[in-house]
């Protein structure tokens, strides 16, 4: 048990969530509060656990809650979560997903989409270049959405989105060749041959009977294998490449990279 | 500021509430969390601030927040919880009122109200006697429903009920003389001349141009003035009771005494 040096919650501290199915294994709430506390502001993040069945009567309660700001949203929210946003990043909208959303003072909620320059930064941080390479992207789900577009934006040579709902992988690529008309994007199989960087953008690895999210032993040591999953943090899929010979990036960079622009959009400065 | 060194909020944490409005002035979330922190309890109490009108979206939203264990209800949503509780203690029954839910495994919501037995018990804490004494109560919202039961259920000799609104009065009198046929209860005026102990049981002295629940010039230094308002801890109604001469009891010591119940009521055990 960690324990922290906090500012006592009262009638006026601002609330924040983190909107999640698993929940357990967040790590936001950890780093949202460190932040707050560090910057002398009064919110504190909470644990928001919903199905996503239940997911538009939580929201209609959140609407109508004057002492939340705003939350984080995760799997398996970020994609329905759109429909019940007020307006829209040009981002967001570009991506059809949302990682995060602030409640507005009239109660309207505005969602944002994070994840993919956090994701990108992380790379960046870790000193893996993106422009110039052929990408692998497993998932076309509100994570994997989010990265897709963000990797399409800095300047990658191709992209290859390879999802087990075929229907969705079609959407997310005609969306990318709309956006981006001179970028070659195709759709994959579960064989990440030819490829520079391999991404896992999938909720897959999460839990220890998770199916791989592509074929690994067609992985090679040229290549830089990345996850979006943060707990575990060595996934089944990392485990496999690290044998290959890869070079492995976490899943948590993406979040660490993230958490200051996320206090930001929340008003916590 | 106040500062405390608390466990570390995780996805794993458990959300309690306070519903209310206005909710700046809520103490219960630093008492609660102090407890839950004593107890070694992975919980916190944040505030839920919501209107009356709002309250039912608001509800709908907690009973599918699967994190979320329970909430302390206060002013104004006491008396309406009631219709949003799938079930009730025979306490909560017959005052008609809640002041705390509590969130079962399966969504349903629980409502107790502890609030008559917390400000009992701080009366007696006090050494204030209610058997044999005469009772004027003003109010007849939720609070003071919760006091005039666990009044009318400590041996008072005699309750008198003042309410602005009449039909609240005769509504709460007849609930009363149902459940104790031999008690002499009846409709006050203003005027609380006779009586022994006095409480207000209203919400009126925490804004500073509310009215005063009862009219000041008729107490006389005989009598015991009790608040349940917290905020400001001395009332104008205090103020004036204390210039008349009268011994006069906080609105604190009800939920000091009652937060020990509450935090067990919500599992933080």
């Amino acid at each position: 048990m960690e324990t922290l040096l906090m500012r006592e919650l009262t009638g006026q501290t601002r609330v924040l969530g983190i909107l999640a199915d698993p929940i357990a294994q967040v790590k936001a709430p950890q780093l949202i509060n460190r932040i707050a506390a560090e910057r002398g502001v009064d919110a504190v993040m909470v644990p928001f656990h919903v199905s996503a069945e239940d997911l538009p009567k939580l929201v209609a309660g959140l609407h109508v809650l004057q002492s939340f700001d705003g939350a984080i949203v995760t799997v398996p929210h970020k994609t329905s979560m759109i429909a019940h946003c007020d307006h829209l990043s040009d981002r967001a909208a570009a991506v059809g997903a949302v990682n995060v959303i602030r409640r507005e003072a009239d109660g309207r909620l505005f969602g944002d989409a994070l994840d993919g320059i956090g994701f990108l930064a992380g790379l960046r941080a870790s000193g893996i270049e993106v422009a110039g390479r052929e990408i692998y992207l497993a998932g076309a789900g509100g994570a994997a959405n989010a990265i897709a577009f963000a990797l399409a934006e800095s300047g990658a040579r191709g992209l290859t989105i390879a999802n087990r709902t075929r229907s969705k992988a079609n959407d997310l690529v005609s969306r990318l060749m709309a956006h981006f008309p001179l970028l070659p994007v195709r759709i994959g199989t579960r064989d990440p041959s030819g490829h520079d960087i391999i991404v896992n953008g999938t909720s897959l690895g999460m839990k220890p009977d998770d199916s791989l999210p592509l074929d690994v032993e067609k992985l090679a040591s040229s290549m830089v294998v990345c996850e979006v999953v943060m707990e575990p943090e060595e996934t089944a899929l990392l485990a496999a490449a690290r044998r290959q010979g890869c070079r492995i990036h976490l899943g948590t960079p993406m979040l660490m990279n993230q958490v200051e622009l996320m206090a930001d959009f929340f008003r916590v400065r």
